[in-house]
């Protein structure tokens, strides 16, 4: 699994095996069942989490009503970040919608390393500024692209495990009703 | 004019007269006329820019139609950031809707700073962080606010330099028609 998240991180910046092991000797590896949050909305979020293997769902809850952020897939980074980096409650719920394992690294012992070399910090900086544009593409694409599009934007991206995903939330997270997925759905099919 | 960038970055990390003047140096201080670009679509970012006196609208344009993702204000940072980072083209369009004082730093130049000192590459993650945080809440917002309650946090923060932009961009803004935007405001004066 520590394979994984070493070949991540060294998208961002490259360390060296002493480096390496500076770094993950802090990191915890956790299960999480479908069904159970890694993040509730009134929690701390004191994790950054890297999803090793699993599926997890990113939303709101506004009277009741579950707005979808996103879905996160296997090598992907996961964390309520504004929480975490505010100490303020996380406004967010973050569920497991297939059984899941994760690496985490708490808050405190990042920040231990941010002090300890400068190239801690630089990675820091570099893992903030992958988040800045996932958030800043998916921003763009909510006032850019239309339902069809993003819809085939999720397919292509991750055709494999779309399918565990219940329809209802496909829709939520397009902006759109059930009914509107299935049109959609079948306008595709047909073509 | 110096001062209020100074104090804006002194809100994410504290630096000595000495720090601050290593920083500083390499700033550039420009003008831009109302109606004229700091950056356009297809162009590179190499800059990151303050704020001194104006406003700036960001925005997207497809099919000839403009897709405004937001204002900037005195004090505000902006950039085409994403272009920034990855040396990609900027997909947007950065325009001075009054005539604007802003304060420049070229990316090479940053990135000299990033590899002189680590507090220097701290203040890049914080930045980083700072508009991490920003574009997260506008894409909260998009996602779970109506036209109306977007409207109302525009007029709220900054009621002041709001009647300066026309009313078609406002709507645009708010991803609504500018008849929709009559409506929220006939409705709102008459609470």
């Amino acid at each position: 699994m520590e394979k994984n998240i070493r070949n991540a991180i060294s998208n961002l910046i490259k360390f060296t095996d002493s480096e390496w092991l500076e770094i993950s000797k802090d990191f915890i590896e956790k299960k999480i069942e479908k069904g159970d949050f890694l993040i509730e909305e009134g929690e701390y979020c004191n994790y950054v989490s890297f999803i090793d293997e699993g599926l997890l769902s990113y939303y709101y809850l506004v009277d009741g009503k579950k707005y979808i952020r996103g879905f996160f897939f296997d090598n992907d980074f996961i964390s309520s970040y504004t929480s975490f980096l505010t100490n303020e409650k996380s406004k967010a719920y973050i569920q497991a919608l297939e059984n899941t394992s994760i690496t985490l690294i708490h808050k405190d012992k990042l920040s231990q390393l941010y002090q300890k070399n400068s190239k801690f910090q630089q990675l820091g900086r570099m893992f903030t500024e992958h988040l800045f544009m996932l958030v800043s593409e998916k921003y763009e694409d909510l006032l850019l692209k239309s339902p069809e599009e993003r819809y085939l934007n999720l397919i292509e991206n991750r055709s494999n495990v779309i399918q565990n995903i219940p329809q209802y939330m496909i829709a939520s997270y397009l902006g759109i009703t059930p009914e509107g997925l299935s049109r959609i759905r079948k306008r595709l099919t047909s073509k």
